[in-house]
């Protein structure tokens, strides 16, 4: 008999709820406000409960969560929350307030390690066992994984946060984050674009210089990336590369920064195929959710 | 009854062979120079035959090889040194030149990942199963285990070609790299140091600016490696690593770079046990080839 599976992913601004199986099985969906980590557990908690009623019961529940977080089990912050800028969440411990009212297995991990499960399991990785996923959008974060298991390390990466060189004659914002101006995130991030332009980035058109040097710190942060992990794909999500226009300059820039260094033909000749946008759009977080779960199992 | 191993590091001046099973065992070392793959790789082969006479037969030999190389099984170019400035050795088969004259398995990889192979077994990452191995000499280069197996992805990561950010007001040299000049390896390997300064580095005083401007150009490149890999560890070899002075001037640069974003206690309040050198000095690669020999059975 197939499995039930309940899904969460968890946002900065909603969390996005799913019980079923798979993209073909999606029985039934949520979505609440992200508020107080006490009211919003409650609501994740409550419509699984009311799911249960109609599906029956769930196997196991994945929970895929904007971060920093402590995703180590056994670490005694499992399942936190750690030190962050919004409201009332840091150190909850969100885990354990859904964990408490389900006798099931809870899997727990980053919102980007979440949307690359998904996306090895039923979209632009499938077949791979080392590779990026990296979302771009209000903030920038990656997932990696590398011979076939997600990487946690030490804590789990910060991709968003690799410094980038800024050249101050042609681009004098200096960046949003708080924490290290001409980061990653703080140069290239939607923010970023919006305070650099005076404009939200979604109203720029699409030959607005702003994409062009939204494309440079992408390929910037792109080549280091191939020069550390190696990847054999690095798939972009979120909202600012949903802009058709990036990718091809993306790709470009990615060629002129390694400048043949790299000896593969994939990255040589095929680099449209290398560097890929998701596959399950705005599904992979939840779905990715659902493969936690199962592997909790 | 114990194994017995054939190790080899093929460096891009000498090439360093061992029988034995590990440290407390090395029955036979040998030393060659590294002129022409023909020649090179006959002296290899025939250090191991002249071993086998005296030791008896190897049971497998671990090959960890400077690069670029192919080091995945079933490539056509698999055990191939690629395209290289190092005259006679682009496209040479040294894994043939080895394998055909034994009946038994020969692994291959690159040198810094049989070197973090060595420190994982024996040295400074035991215990650990994601973290990084980098040297910093003549040229810059890294291994990466990620969830207890080394990481190749696409071919195998070249940390050393990280592009960082140079301001031409506190350092007007360029770097060196062919490919991208201010690239980690460009900026900070050994020619960089002696092209900047105009003498070698080991005869540059432990006080010198040099090692200031060094340990900010590798406090940049770690910093990245940490965001991107969250390694629970990083180990430094090679000869500009082994300066002293270097390494309580990398920990405070990196503490300043990442700034608290990262929120591990060890980064935060024992960095100088998350970057630390080398435990088995010249001895990691040579004894990580065994590992390699061993894991190939």
């Amino acid at each position: 008999m197939a499995r039930l599976y309940g899904g969460i992913e968890g946002g900065g601004t909603k969390f996005m709820c799913a019980v079923g199986s798979g993209p073909e099985d999606i029985r039934a969906e949520g979505r609440f406000p992200t508020t107080t980590p006490e009211e919003t557990m409650q609501q994740v908690v409550a419509f699984f409960k009311q799911a249960e009623q109609v599906h029956g019961r769930l196997d196991s529940i994945g929970f895929a969560s904007f971060g920093p977080l402590d995703p180590r089990p056994g670490s005694v912050t499992f399942g936190h929350i750690l030190s962050t800028p919004k409201p009332g969440w840091s150190n909850a411990d969100v885990l354990g307030m859904v964990a408490a009212d389900f006798d099931i297995p809870v899997a727990f991990d980053t919102d980007v390690n979440g949307a690359a499960l998904g996306e090895w399991r039923w979209g632009a990785a499938r077949g791979l066992d080392t590779f990026i996923y990296l979302t771009i959008g209000t903030g920038i974060g990656g997932g990696v994984m590398a011979n076939g298991e997600l990487v946690h390390g030490l804590l789990h990466p910060e991709m968003g946060h690799v410094l980038l060189p800024r050249n101050p004659e042609v681009d004098p914002y200096e960046g949003f984050c708080l924490f290290h101006k001409n980061c990653f995130e703080g140069l290239a991030a939607g923010p970023a674009i919006e305070n650099r332009w005076g404009q939200r980035a979604e109203t720029l058109p699409p030959d607005h210089p702003a994409w062009e040097l939204e494309a440079h710190y992408i390929a910037l942060a792109l080549s280091g990336y191939i020069c550390v992990l190696s990847p054999q794909r690095i798939i972009l999500g979120g909202g600012v590369s949903s802009q058709q226009q990036l990718l091809p300059m993306v790709h470009q820039k990615v060629l002129e920064i390694l400048n043949g260094y790299i000896q593969s033909p994939l990255i040589l000749n095929h680099i449209d195929e290398y560097i890929v946008p998701v596959a399950l759009e705005g599904k992979a977080g939840i779905l990715g959710a659902f493969v936690m779960a199962e592997q909790a199992l």
